[in-house]
């Protein structure tokens, strides 16, 4: 981009007193409904490979519809409480609203966010985003998307399969001590009546 | 700035096929209550200088304020009708809402008007958001602000004096049709009863 | 309507002292999801009867979506540009936000506009507001559908068909300076993983 | 629950001088798009086993959606006649907007209706909400579902069916004041032209 | 007003099949906070020059800050008590948010409220308001706007002067009910400590 | 309370079957404008007394106000970096954005928050508001509030006076990197021209 803040995108001058601390500040952002064991293995390697990882809860103001059961603060512990027991602690945890505007977006996930440079992401979506506000995208960890996934570890809930495999333990725990079983059943329900 | 989108502010990266035909397209964002005649002498300046410029109406959806009486319509057709009295045609204007929250406003701003590159403007507070997000700035032409001010036409029409040589032609005509006396009156008077 | 200002509606009643300029006044609007050709047929016509065309930029928040992939900015941009082509000039082009509270829709858009008496339109929905809000309703000109949609623009686009021949020359090249093309593609895989 | 206002829901401990009047004040809740009598038999058996029964208007916000056809304000005319026809008298009736956000919609429902300690309904999904914020929840009556719904009444006014038969004559009544077969109707069409 | 819909205002046309039933149906609208003898001698007065009376209850969102201690619910509850003390029942209550945006509240408040013709209002800002969307204006009737404000009894609460004497029973008696005086004490406290 | 959920309290009932291991998890809230040295030492007191202390970033959406300049993020690394400096780690943050309405306030922040039963606070509003919720109330730990308040730094900062002496030496380097000085002066000068 030569000079122009035209189109949806802002330009590159800035203040020339900025000293970079933060190159290897990162961001990864998801939905954890709930948090997975794929989801796991994306931040233990995203936070190896940064100085500091921030983990955006998306969509924070949702709960209690079937696709996005938890509210942000639930989620919150059950990523909190699965770091620790891994030993993690270069991460800060930051429920991010959806605007559902996506021009302005990114703006509002970096002034909600402690600085990042680098955002991680296989979303074709997130990149496109990040890109075109001028962040540096890198591919996040590769794992078992068709076991691991949030959609299919509501469905085993509902359906009552086994999911308990599918999490960490303290994402098991939580789930039960709030009845979150109970909750995403009872939602899924499709009635209209009074 | 080197590289880093900390804080606040979103780094320089960008795609390298755009081509840039927009290095002289600005931007001036006003509130136009009503536009006056020190307006004008900086729109007149700065569509001269500008290849294009795009005029924001800010506060877009306040109206029946004392400090905002008129829609972003009546304003609209305020600008439009002046800039067209004075042969002025290299321009686009847009009402712009307020979110009333700053780290995203920039954003918005850019997501609802046509490109820019420069913006202009002498309000240490706008230049401070779209110089924190590495916009262009440039002075903005100055005028008699003590005379020329949109407080002060609101002030002379609640008192009756005279305020329409302080506006154009079109904006003295547009403010009789619209009862636009009749109204700055009647919501500056303090009553709280029912 | 008969003197009631009931369920809805607002009732006829006005000021006295308002005199008509407006009664050539015209809207029309749409998502212009790109403006095509059948877009630009509808525009001409309507300017041409017009004494003043308002060309409302629908959904205008919206960007990044399949169905909405440009911002308001870029889309004014490209009706803009392509009016200036086809040397016309009596219009003005709003962005207008959706509320998505129907009831209070068209007392936004006549608040963002510039003045208007008429509408045109062959939308049953829209004329169905309007018309409840004692708007004047026209029928807009007829044109192609099936060929000229911004369903069928999109498609081509992201299929790499050819899209080109759809629209006016100006909003082909905008869309190439953007990486519309690009975004287009990115924004329409379906992928829910981090 | 023992003490904790963990995880989404609030705890136990109050105001000691509070004195319980509102014991059998009761809450029921529906879109009521459009009253129909399965609503009617609902109310009035609520009515009869309360002291005070509040009528929440949900999605008070949406009219002119196929689903949502009708105004907060019609549909609030709907409930008050036909519940005067019955002379049924101990309830008041209270539009509540969708906040679209289920971890803080009760706190919205109870800070704009009168008092309540019961709520009334079959439904899974706003017997958890409730439930999860500590009221009581007591079933709604039974009534036949698949004739009396709104879905079915508005299926058959596009349709040109019998419908008058599963309102209210005071529903029936305001539907044709308001002209409610045409907007139905014609916001079932679908075009997405201008 | 002859025939446009231009500047903020909409034009006269409607249906013609609208049979007006509602001549006599009036609006009132007010904050009651809380409600107190001057908002009672009003609305006795107007109900009884209505066929019905819609009472708006204005800035329904809001509560708990000191110029509006109370939630609509419980505004609601103060004004259906006191209305049946005195034996009027023709009428219907209202909870209206504010939408800080005056071009679109009077179609809002029409939205949700039963039909209304007329408003009653002193209020030179509401008067304006409802005046240019066409409604009848009449005067609402006079009393002592010196010692029955809300802004008084609030006063006088946080002061520990008898504020009972300058409102209905029922109100003395929800306030009491809720702990408002403790409330509306410690709402009124400065202070921007943790 | 007993029983009641009535008047814009939520009721005691819970389920059964929670198991609280939440009965030290306690919030703190503050807007953190910036972070001082008095707002470390209650926040070092409450992490004391507490297996888990939330810290709530309030007024998360505002920045570049005079009275809130630094964005939510910006406040999150300044809390983030001096709590580290002091070696304590058994905390959250988490930005809380108002939605100026109080009646769902408390149940906003529960849904964004990890669970805490307990709410350390000595300002009698957001006591208020919590103990009206059920929650328990602890005194915060006192501190020098003439000298230490983010009103005070502010001021030394528009001033050129000294206030590194009254922030963690963190935060002081956290506003040298973003240019904090300047932005405050920027956004406190006064100028409405354009």
């Amino acid at each position: 981009m030569t000079g122009t803040a035209a189109l949806g995108r802002v330009p590159e001058k800035g203040y020339d007193h900025m000293e970079t601390d933060f190159s290897k500040y990162s961001l990864v952002i998801g939905r954890f409904q709930p948090l997975h064991l794929g989801h796991m293995e994306v931040i233990r390697k995203c936070a190896e490979e940064s100085d500091h990882l921030t983990i955006g809860i998306g969509s924070a103001q949702y709960s209690h519809y079937p696709e996005n059961p938890f509210t942000a603060g639930e989620r919150y512990l059950m990523i909190e409480e699965s770091l620790r027991d891994e030993g993690i602690s270069n991460f800060s945890i930051v429920p991010v609203e959806d605007l559902n505007r996506y021009s302005i977006w990114v703006a509002h996930v970096v002034s909600m966010c402690p600085p990042f440079t680098c955002v991680y992401s296989n979303n074709p979506f997130t990149r496109r985003l990040f890109s075109e506000a001028g962040f540096e995208i890198k591919a996040s960890p590769l794992y078992s998307r068709d076991i691991y996934s949030g959609t299919e570890v509501r469905r085993r809930i509902v359906a009552d399969e086994d999911w308990r495999s599918l999490v960490p333990h303290a994402v098991s725990e939580i789930i039960d001590k709030i009845d979150g079983v109970g909750r995403i059943k009872d939602i899924n329900i499709k009635d209209t009546g009074i």
